[in-house]
Formats: structure tokens, sequence, C-alpha cells
């Protein structure tokens, strides 16, 4: 019996390729997802617990049986551990990334990396001074040391407060969380004691467990802003870039390579590498030469500077290997399915895993220590050169599908455009027009893919809905590649979805700008860590407006959430004051406390909340509630 | 039904209160853990995974459904995951313990704690100058703050391996260990790092993620190592005691007061305070005054130092309550059953929460930050005070079960009393018995108890059987408080239970050292942290010898496991070259690499590997021929 294939994803190219999946009985992600279910109840809700080797220890929902694990603990404590670890494990994948970057920059900074020179001294100035450095008589290796020492220091405990937490909020946002007592010092030193409270016998009062949680989350957020600070300095802000979408970019004379993961500090280098080695690559046969490609966050990363085409994200991963086409997949860390590695053998595509710290079982490990960079990236790419020989032409199926992209909107970039309408006052025409209502709001998409949400619909939906109502729409992670894919982030999405109020801003800003129309419908930000400038917009309009975040007309939304990464972000968005839409139900309903908590309470404390809901009609209007009611009380 | 004690405990004082609890119809852990019968097959097996929002996913451990999860983990690979959390979450326990030590010596040295001088100056500067750091003119406060600060400066990343780790055991494992690439630098940063590989879609090589975790415990087990020292530096190194253990210590005619977790930086304060406060108890009705008593570590961390009588351990905290003449139980943190709090409403007792990250619901809370323990200090002991006003005469039972026991053997105690028989050279005449034959090996007994198991029973039914078969034992944590409680280290249990080899040996020592009879049966070497003595001891056996640790006649064994401490101590016991058994399955049988790799190829890396063996007369059986098997080696 032929598979259904329509449910699983709104992208033709990826259902194209699962129907060549099916065909050929390979196990993508699912197959596995229906051979899980049913999916086991007490998971789902949050009330298994696995912390001691008394257990596996499960509450009963209905109340009947077991309501209290054999320590004691209840649905509150299970639930709320549980979490709480989920926003510790989440932090420390930002926590890696960032880390990742500030020895880079410590090595550069010192001579060590001469592959990775300053290639954003403003920003890296402007950096150091924030963080109190004397910039003075400094050159730039000498403030790439400096603020890359201090950025090390953010993850040691220490007797101030984190910096980068500390100096990108609005001062009445920074107080709120001070007051809360949920500002961290070090990173590293608050995931350590998440995981202490989170151990058999300790932490046992769920509303501590979560305040607890949105301080950890807020070294989420830190590493999340320094990672983009960073990426910036080393490898350069983003500035707008029009490239396309999709598995279709993939070219039958060419040598394909997708870089995938989430940190540019390899991907940049073979982004440079690659145009040395055209020549190379056709002498080995491919007329095309090289063909650059990107997948999840490491393809927005190398989308945001240079343009490379996403191909696809998250859930689809799988089926860019499906294409036949590929002949690597080069990995660094976090969200690469196990499984590609299975797949990968059905074909001449090489997985190279890159880091120590993250190999994968039958995968090539090419290993990067920054300071051979350019060395291995030729290594890897010869890899491919090697594996474009074995390709079988029989098996190459590339879908034509493909959408025009812009991406490229960092902070810098769309100040720079707004300063085309007021050079003055970038910021007063956006107020100006949020004040008058042409532009309702804003929401930032964020987060991943999620197997149990057909791929994209969620985002698709509720960003049509939102623009059509006048908000202006940001997006980050997979929710950029869901809108790129689609091609609803250029100027003619905005004329065909844009409410009136909404069309009318963008394409004043996009005719002063001088692109000869509108803005495209949705701003491509960067990748998941780049939510940090989703959050520098918010606080570059509340300082404007004298006001805090939580009384802005902004919201986020990750409606398709998947990693624990997701968790801790939108905790912090929470945090800083926003209300958050969640579109799959996290494992926390065993719980009437933490539920509550995160869905109401929060909001007394932070003035940012959770919204869980799952039906994306549904969630938009719970969003245009939300703004209007913000509207409301800023009286406009 | 009369529900039957017999399984429960073999402790006589436990069984009569659970039967009480029975009779009132209280919630016991036994209770809640047969309400959790049959608990999940999955969990147990190590087989579920939580790590992102697309599951929770399981693995058919029959091969026949589901063999990967939705991203296309394999068994291997969630087991491993799943392990390494523990291992993370357990070295975060020791992490935040030896953290929490290592600020109140800094502030000591600062001269901001007061209450907390330096009482084991030697062994300061002699840690001082292991680390490194010049000692020369620097006086006792001067020496805490530096040794104070580089204890500190281990929590973070930094370019040379951790020194705990680096200066405590045999260069020869030293070296062992980094050609593995397994000694980390900081520990909060291992920890940090190793959340972030076991997130969704990274780290997929279980065997990669193994060495992971035995890195991560490396770090566990210089948390461990530090908070010894740090703990004698600061309340004292411990000499032998002799005191009473179990309930049948606590006075009808006193305020009973207990104090329970894993730290002395409170309870030594409230040892010193207590006594001063004897007058002021009597004026409240107290005849007898007031009695302290410990809980689980923290309790013996007191009777290593101050002869505090322990009263219960582990899996029976809640029966202290049930005596109904607790009048107040003061706890830090790890291993405080929640179930405490609704226990304690049933009675006159007061729940006494210390730490802001480690609250209870229910409980009443008296934060300590330890500029102010003293006054604090009061302030419970008053609460306890007001306590015994309201305490009901007619729910007062307190079993007349009680043992003489023995403590306070620290690494330097034990030498100072073989130096009574070789001045020149304390350890020949050990080293000379275990080469004679007197003694066959050294056991360390250590870990906690487990529901699952009758508490106590696989620790004094192996210790019998080894000890009977010449094996010198040692023990921590709940291991020492079972043997305590039942009359084990007692020299009347040496002349009872030791073989003939080694009741001459501790009969010898025991005399030369003036003790006028045999030293104890097993060594009390104090809490769990305080397993690091057993390494200090290994490492002086193996230095002497010019061996490494695993070649010698060492095993260690966690007869009932339950935290995720007891996961991380296991894995630096294996990774310092020890066979160590386990008496309760660990949740990784689902994975055929992953117990391959614990129990077998570890002894490729390490010399160290897990005996997983639940039958307590096995389990002896296994340990004995491991140490067979090591004489032979050694040509013994």
């Amino acid at each position: 019996m032929k598979k259904d294939v329509t449910g699983k994803s709104t992208d033709p190219a990826v259902r194209s390729l699962l129907e060549i999946s099916h065909e050929k009985d390979y196990s993508t992600i699912w197959d596995r997802y229906e051979e899980q279910q049913p999916q086991c109840g007490f998971g789902s809700l949050g009330i298994c617990c696995k912390i001691c080797m008394q257990g596996p220890c499960r509450i009963d929902p209905f109340g009947e049986n077991a309501t209290r694990g054999a320590c004691g603990a209840d649905a509150d404590l299970i639930v709320a551990r549980n979490l709480l670890r989920s926003i510790a494990a989440g932090t420390s994948a930002h926590a890696g990334h960032a880390k990742h970057l500030a020895h880079i920059l410590v090595k550069s900074g010192r001579g060590e990396y001469p592959d990775y020179p300053i290639k954003d001294a403003p920003k890296l100035k402007a950096l150091a001074e924030r963080l109190g450095i004397d910039t003075e008589d400094k050159n730039d290796q000498q403030l790439a040391l400096a603020v890359g020492e201090a950025a090390l220091d953010e993850f040691s405990e220490k007797e101030s407060p984190n910096a980068w937490a500390a100096t990108t909020i609005p001062a009445a946002r920074a107080q709120k969380l001070t007051a809360l007592e949920v500002v961290p010092s070090g990173i590293d030193s608050i995931i350590s004691e998440i995981m202490h409270r989170t151990h058999y016998g300790n932490d046992a009062d769920a509303v501590n467990l979560l305040l607890g949680g949105i301080k950890c989350s807020i070294a989420d957020y830190s590493s999340c802003y320094m990672a983009t600070e960073l990426s910036d300095i080393l490898f350069g802000t983003p500035q707008p870039v029009k490239t396309e979408a999709n598995m279709g970019v993939l070219k039958e004379n060419a040598v394909n390579i997708a870089v995938h993961g989430h940190n540019p500090a390899l991907s940049d280098i073979i982004v440079q590498v690659a145009s040395e080695m055209e020549e190379e690559a056709k002498q080995a046969g491919a007329s095309e030469g090289i063909k650059l490609v990107g997948i999840c966050c490491t393809g927005n990363e190398v989308l945001m500077r240079h343009g490379i085409p996403p191909i696809t994200h998250s859930v689809s991963q799988e089926m860019a290997i499906v294409t036949g086409a590929l002949e690597a997949v080069v990995v660094d860390y976090q969200c690469i399915l196990p499984s590609l590695s299975n797949l990968a053998e059905c074909y001449h595509t090489r997985l190279i895993t890159t880091i120590a710290t993250n190999k994968i079982k039958g995968a090539h490990h090419i290993e990067i220590d920054e300071s051979n960079a350019r060395e291995q990236a030729k290594k890897i790419i010869r890899t491919a050169l090697e594996a474009y020989k074995e390709r079988n032409p029989s098996l190459v199926n590339i879908p034509q599908n493909k959408n025009v992209t812009f991406a490229g909107f960092s902070t810098e970039a769309i100040i720079n455009a707004l300063s085309q309408v007021d050079g003055n006052d970038p910021l007063k025409p956006l107020l100006d027009h949020i004040s008058a209502g042409n532009i309702q709001g804003v929401c930032l998409f964020a987060g991943c893919n999620n197997v149990k949400v057909t791929q994209d619909q969620n985002f698709i939906t509720m960003a049509k809905e939102l623009a059509r109502n006048n908000i202006l729409i940001l997006a980050t992670g997979c929710g950029g590649g869901a809108f790129a894919r689609a091609g609803l982030m250029t100027p003619e999405a905005t004329n065909e979805y844009a409410g009136e109020g909404l069309k009318s801003v963008l394409s004043a800003i996009g005719e002063a700008a001088g692109l000869g129309g509108p803005l495209p419908l949705i701003l491509h930000i960067g990748s998941c860590v780049d939510n940090s400038r989703g959050v520098q917009i918010a606080t570059a309009l509340a300082n404007k407006l004298e006001v805090d975040v939580d009384q802005l007309p902004l919201v986020a939304s990750a409606p398709e959430a998947t990693a624990e990464k997701a968790i801790s972000i939108g905790t912090w968005a929470v945090a800083a004051g926003l209300p958050t839409h969640i579109g799959v139900v996290p494992p926390v309903l065993g719980s009437n406390t933490v539920t509550e908590v995160l869905t109401n309470k929060a909001a007394e404390l932070t003035g940012g909340f959770f919204i869980v809901e799952t039906d994306p009609g549904e969630a938009s209007r719970k969003l245009l509630d939300v703004i209007k009611s913000r509207r409301q009380q800023l009286g406009i």
C-alpha cells in the first residue's frame, strides 16, 4: 500500500522525495514516528521520573493510583524537574556554541588562528565598550583577545551578574529580573546548579524550581546573544542578500555539498575554500564546479552572510540525501539526525562529522581544530570530489522546486533600511507606524519543525494570517527556512499577503532603501541563536519609547518546536516579557501548578507567558488578541 | 491486612517504626514503591528517550517493532545519552557541594566569615603546596583565600587539566587518563558539555559518549576530593571517635534535632551552637537538654568530626519522624525525601530547609548565608525548642535499638594508627600483610540504600563474607550508616567476623595504637564525598609499590545504589582502575554496546570495570575472584 505523503510536509520537494523513500523502503523520521505510536502518555504529560534508580516512577494522571513517586515527588515536582533539565540542556547547547566562538576570538586575538581575522571591527569595538573594556590604543587583535576573554569569563561563576544579560535589555527589565533573583552570574555554573537542584532529594518546591528554570534560561539568552555578536565580528554582520531556497538549487553537474548543524565556525571557511576549488571540481568531472547549500542553522548562517541557498530544514534533512545528488553533508552540531548515517550508506553521499564531541556512528570524521580550518576544509571538499565520481545517475532525483528568497536582515541591516526613511531617527518611522496602527505589532517566528506537525504548516498558516492583520514578521531558524522555501521572504509575498497598512510600510521602506519594491513579507534575521536580534530590536523600541518590553505589542511563536533549545529560548522569551506561543504540547500538562505558572502566573512576574495552542488558526487569533490588548494598554 | 515489614529492612528499629506507620496509614517510601508496581520496563532498560518534543520514544527490546526513535537514535545511543545525563547530574551535585565549601574558604580567607576559621592549618598548607601555590610568608587566612580561589577556578574551563584530578592519583594513572583524553579542565564546563553532547541531534556514537561520561566522572572525582579536603580544613580532619548509632539514641527528655543532607557547612555550626544552648533547652522543659543526631551524609560529617550519633539513613529517613520524638529535621541538600514534609505534618516535627536552591513545599525555610551562620543556627534550634513544647507524648515511640560504633577514620587517622606499628614507614606493615596474604585485599563499600533492596542486607551480607575472607573493609555514606547501626564498626565485630589473617592485623594495629583491642571490622571513612579518602589510600599504596591502582587487589561496591551521584562515583571508581560492584541493575541493559563497554571493554581502557550483581552472595564471590586474580598477577 502506497503511503500518503500529503500530511507529512507542505513542501512539494519534500513530498516527492518522501515518495521515493517509500518506494525504496528507506526508514525516514516519519516512518519511525509512526512505529513509535502510541507514544507513552506518562512521558507526554511529563509525569514519568527516571532521576534515581528506585524508579522509573510515574504518576497516575487520573489520581486513582500512584499520586507520588517512591521518594514522595508529586506530579508538580516531577514535571518541574524534567522541564528544568530540558532548559539546562537547551542552555548547554547554546553555551557550547557561544564558547566555541569565544575560543576562536581569543585565539584570533592571539594571532594563533590566521584563518579567522576580524570581519566587523566596528561591532567588535562597540561590544568591547559595552562590556566596559578600555578600547583606547587597542588594535583589532588586542580587542578580540580582550572581548574573547571577557566572553569566556561569562561561563564561570563570578560576583557580578552575566554581562550579556545585564547590558542588552531595557533597564526596567534588568531591574525586574534582578529583583526576581533570576539573573545568573555564570552560564556553565547555572547549568550545573540546575542539574544539582533536580538531583534526587533536592529542591522540592515546583515554583522555586521554575524560577530556577527562568534563571537558567537567562544564561541561554546570554549565550545566544554572545553567539550572534561573536559570529558577526568574526564572519561579518549580515546585510540583505537575494538567493534561492529549496532542493531545486542542487545542480546535476556540480559537486553538491551541504553544510548542516549550527555554527558558522567551519562552514564560513568552507564557503571561502570552495570558491577557490572550482577548478579542481571541474577537473573531477563536475562541469558546473561546486554547489554549496545549507541545511538547518549552519545553513542559515551562510545564507545570512553569503547568500548560500538553504535546501531544507530539520524534519526533512534526510530527504536531501534522497536527491541522490549530494556528495557530502558536512555537520558540526545540534539537530543532526543520527539516521543520516544509515541513509548516506544507501548513496555515494559522505556524511562528515567535524567535532570531537559530536561523532556519528558510521560517519567519516574529519576533525577541525580551528588552527587548521582551511586545510581541513579542503580535505572535506576533496572527500566530496571523490564521492562525486561514485555518484549513481540512476539514483539522482533533484526536485525542481525552488523559490527566490531574501535574507540577511541583521538588526544593523534593518536599522540601515529604516535610516533611508529618517536618517536622524531611524526607529521613528517604525514606531510612528506602530502607533498609527499601520503596523499592529511584531511577531518573531522561531524554532524547529516537529514530526508531529505537517512540516511548515503552522508557520505558513500563522504567518499569512498575522501578515493579513498587519503584523510585522521576523523569522529565525527552521521558521526562516520554512518561509524561504515557501517563497514568503519576497517583495511579491508582501504584495500578495500583507494587510494594507503593513504593505504600505514595507513598500515605503523598500522604496526608500532603493530596493525598487517593498521589503519582503517576512524578514529573515538568522539562525536560532539570532533570536537575540529579535530582543535587540525589541530593546531598541522599548528604550526609544521609555517603556519595558512587556508593554509593547510584540509576540513570539515557535509553532513547530522540537528541541530542548526551543524550551530554553521560549523560557527566556517569556522572561523578556513576550507572550510566547508554542504549537506543540510540551510535556508539562501532568502538573496543574507548572501549567498554571507557565501560562498565567508568569505574566505577573515577567509580563510574558506561554500560549500553548496546536491549531494555527486559533494560535493566530490568540496572538492577535494579545497584541490588541497591549495596544489598548498603551493607548494606541 | 497487616503488611509484612520483614522484607523492608534488616534494621529492627526501622521495622518497628514501619509497623507504626502502617497502623497509622502513613505513606512511606515502601508503600509508594509498591504503588509504582509494575515499573516501566522501557525506563528500567534505559531505552526510553524524552530528549526532544517529537518523543517520548522507546525501543522495542525484542527488536520486533521500533528499533529506533523518531530521530534515528538506536538503543545504544538512547541508553548512552541517558546514562551520561545521570553522570552529569551526579557530578553537578558534588560540584555544588564542593563549590559551596570553596566559597566559604574564600570568604573565610577574606575575613568575612568569622564563624568559619581554619581548623586544620597543616592540611591547608599541604594542599596549597600540592596546588603549586606559593605558601611562603602567607598566614592561614591568606592561604585560605589562595586555595579557595584556586578551588573556584577548577569549575571553569581553562587550558590546564583539573588540578585535583591531576595531583591526587598515581602518575601512571594520570598518564593513562590523559592519553584517553578523559581528564576535564573545568568541572562545571564538562557538565555543560555533557548536556550539550546529549542534546537532540548531537553526539551519536555511543562509545564516544561513554568516554565523555568517564571524562565527566573525573570532574565528579575532583569535586569529591575537593569537598573532603576543604571540609577537613574548615571543620577539622577526623580522628577516631566512639559513639552510638540508631534510633535508640534519641532521648525522651531532650530536644532531639536531626541534621540531614550532605554538607557540614551548617551542621558543624549547629553542633557548636547546640552545646551553648543546653540551658535554654532545659528552660524550655527538656530536662536532658539538646540531643543532636544525624541522618545520611550530613550525619556522617558530624559523626566523623564530633561523634554525633547517626540515627538512620537514606531509605528509612521518614521513620525518624515516626519516632514522634524529633523536634526538627534540619536539611541542606541531596537525598532528602520530599515526603518528609507530609510526614512532619502528622507530628510536631519542624522540617527546616536552609538553602535557597533547595526548598521543600510545606517546610519551614530558615536560610543560611554563611555570614550569619551562628545566628541562623540559633534560630533553627529555637524553632526546635518551640516544637518541643508541642510534642505529643502519646505519639512518642523511640525504639530502644542502638549499637556502639567507631568512626573518624580519615586517611590521616589510618596512617597515624599504622605509624604506631612502623613510625618510619607507616604503609609498610599494611603492604607486608597484603603481600603475605593476611589481608587479601581491600574493599570500599559506598553508596545509598535502595527501596528495591531489603535495607542494608546487601551491605551486611557482603561485608561479613568479605571480612571472613580477610578483606579489609572501608565504608562511606549510607554504607557506613548500615554498618554502624548493625554494630559492625566495633572491635567486637572484628573478633566475631574477621578471618584469622585480618583479625591478627587489625588486632596488632589496634594494640599498637593503644586501643586495647583490634581496630573495628569496618573503618568508617566518611560521607559519600569521602570516597575520595579511599582513592587517597589506594594512591598511597600504589605509589609506595610503584604500580598503578588497577594492579592492586582493591575493589569497590555500591550494593544498594540509588542516586545519580552513585553512578558518577561508580564511573570514576572504574576510571581509577577499580573493579566496581553495583547491586542494583542500572538502566543500561537495553543496550548491548553500553553494557559490554561498562562491564568488559572498560577494563581494556582503564583496568576498572563494573560488576552488576544483585545477589550479595554471588557479588561477594565475584569480588573475591577479582581480588584473587589481581593477587596472582602481582605474584603474591
